[in-house]
């Protein structure tokens, strides 16, 4: 059965932007900082592997309706989705009139769109969780293999937390690698199931 | 003039203790989990490491009235503070009647008692941060140089946060070490000044 993975740039402080994110500023004010290791003047060769994997393990991706309304057509996604044309699946009360095929609009919540992507990403694929509040329901329902957090070193003061309600319960994780790199450390977790 | 550093060990998703602090619990519920590296089962020889070259460092230490309510005497700390004997300057609004003379209370807030401390702790000395409300008000007040985590691989969801309010504004970091141990990975970071 496809695993199921959560791989987002945070600062130090546990922010995935800056302040007042927007559709004008997806990132919040100064969340480009986040960023800058993906696209921007910090990206090296090491850093390209790391995304490089992850793109390259990508069978489908599960995101909420915000993600979507910010970035989707020239927002910056273009014709497709965050990942290109992998199929996207969009957690919302009211899918839009028209939208781009890469996208399916889940409305029976965040467990029932997860189910739907490891259908698409088949049985050794990934699906990964865009946006901080998908990571959060999905952590909370126990739907979680696996954590990527791209630590950024800055302290953030304010924006949207990664990790801001994971169900108020602990959950036990496993790091199974660090890739140092100029302006990253990227840490991977495996889920543990207690 | 002495250096001044905070260092904590904190969960992945931000927090330095579990829910529901107090002096019976200063770690607050689970949160002996994030302190096992230190002193319990998970503790090896390269975290001893760690601890050695902050213990070794300190030259005095900063702390709010909390940390010192809830682990003075009889509470954890014994005759001393943190760090055995090393001198101890705790801000408060009103000092205890009675302290053990390791502690120096400080009614002028963090930058009088972090003032004091450095004075103490000599000019290739450290200052170090205990607890989170200390770490943010010094930080808050631009001075920091240096932020140390151990970040553990747990998700708490729910505790004391060791960011939580550090003024609202972005503060650069530079990474400047790595250790990688079974249960924690320590990082360090130098606060840059823009």
């Amino acid at each position: 059965m496809a695993k199921v993975a959560s791989s987002m740039s945070v600062s130090l402080d546990g922010y995935v932007t800056g302040p007042n994110d927007s559709r004008e500023h997806p990132l919040g004010e100064g969340g480009e900082r986040l960023h800058r290791w993906l696209w921007g003047e910090d990206h090296t060769p090491a850093d390209a592997e790391v995304i490089g994997e992850m793109v390259g393990a990508a069978g489908a991706v599960v995101m909420g309706r915000r993600s979507y309304d910010f970035c989707e057509g020239d927002g910056g996604w273009g014709d497709g989705g965050p990942v290109g044309d992998t199929p996207c699946f969009v957690v919302t009360h009211e899918p839009p009139a028209t939208a781009s095929p890469v996208f399916t609009f889940v409305t029976d919540g965040v467990a029932s769109a997860i189910a739907k992507a490891k259908a698409v990403a088949g049985d050794d694929g990934w699906v990964g969780l865009h946006g901080a509040t998908t990571a959060q329901q999905a952590l909370a329902a126990g739907l979680v293999d696996e954590v990527q957090v791209h630590l950024i070193p800055v302290l953030m003061g304010a924006g949207v937390r990664l990790f801001d309600d994971i169900g108020g319960k602990p959950i036990s994780l496993e790091r199974t690698r660090v890739v140092e790199t100029p302006q990253a450390t990227h840490i991977r977790f495996r889920v543990v199931r207690d």
